[in-house]
């Protein structure tokens, strides 16, 4: 009953519905500011940079994946950055973010791209299991920082 | 004394090896398999993916910046990620890793990428301090996850 494909351009207002109910599930809401028009450029983008998975259930959207690509200096190639797995409340516990996450290593492993990475929250429990559940691993140590606003401009030159 | 510029193709044997000093400065040389070939070649690519930035002192190559092109899907928009920052041990000190930043943070407002986001190790204060000191802000909730070998093989459809 479920089942996955590569989103195009035409797929963005899905995408976007998708990722802005994940963004008001985690509370950041007010940082939601993409628009359909946003992800509809993304994904035509002939860099391929960002790429997006749909799964239907019954022919329904149901969940979405959005990865892009990242480069490893270590490995000195490209691997792949999950920005967002998302799975509309109604149709959780169904299996879905597994397929998804599936659909997506095999993308990975399509494009030559040996290690895919992600945040998560740490206090999503469930999410960590199932990561966990697949064989991903958390780094102890990487915590993440970034710089932007008024604190990004008065350091630019 | 500290000079800025970007990195071409022909900067990849300085980029390697300072990234290079890096991963074995943080114990994770095991993991350093890249080759200067890599490098150039992801310089190169027309579609801008990686970007490289080389400060020298007094001519030297003393440090280094890589960052690629990110998207996030809440603002919809490139967003910056910085993959590696380095200083070589002699060069300490002397403010090039500021210099860096603030280079790196002047592409990111070029190139209309209004976040620098980056991973730190938990346990480098020094590089904390220095971050906070230019406005960064560490994500306390953010875990880093990664899905990388046999396990994504076996998840791959």
């Amino acid at each position: 009953m479920i089942s996955l494909r590569q989103a195009t351009a035409e797929d963005a207002p899905v995408l976007w519905a998708t990722t802005r109910a994940l963004a008001e599930n985690h509370g950041h809401l007010a940082d939601f500011t993409a628009t359909v028009v946003d992800y509809a450029a993304a994904l035509a983008d002939p860099r391929g940079l960002v790429g997006g998975v749909i799964a239907t259930w019954d022919g329904t959207a149901a969940g979405t994946a959005v990865w892009h690509r990242s480069f490893s200096t270590f490995s000195g190639r490209e691997v792949m950055y999950l920005e967002d797995l998302s799975v509309l409340p109604e149709f959780r516990r169904r299996g879905i973010a597994r397929a998804l996450m599936a659909h997506v290593a095999g993308i990975a492993q399509q494009q030559g791209m040996a290690r895919i990475l992600w945040h998560v929250m740490d206090w999503n429990v469930g999410g960590k299991a199932l990561y966990a559940s697949l064989g991903a691993v958390e780094d102890p140590d990487l915590r993440v920082m970034t710089l932007t606003g008024a604190a990004l401009e008065a350091l630019a030159p």
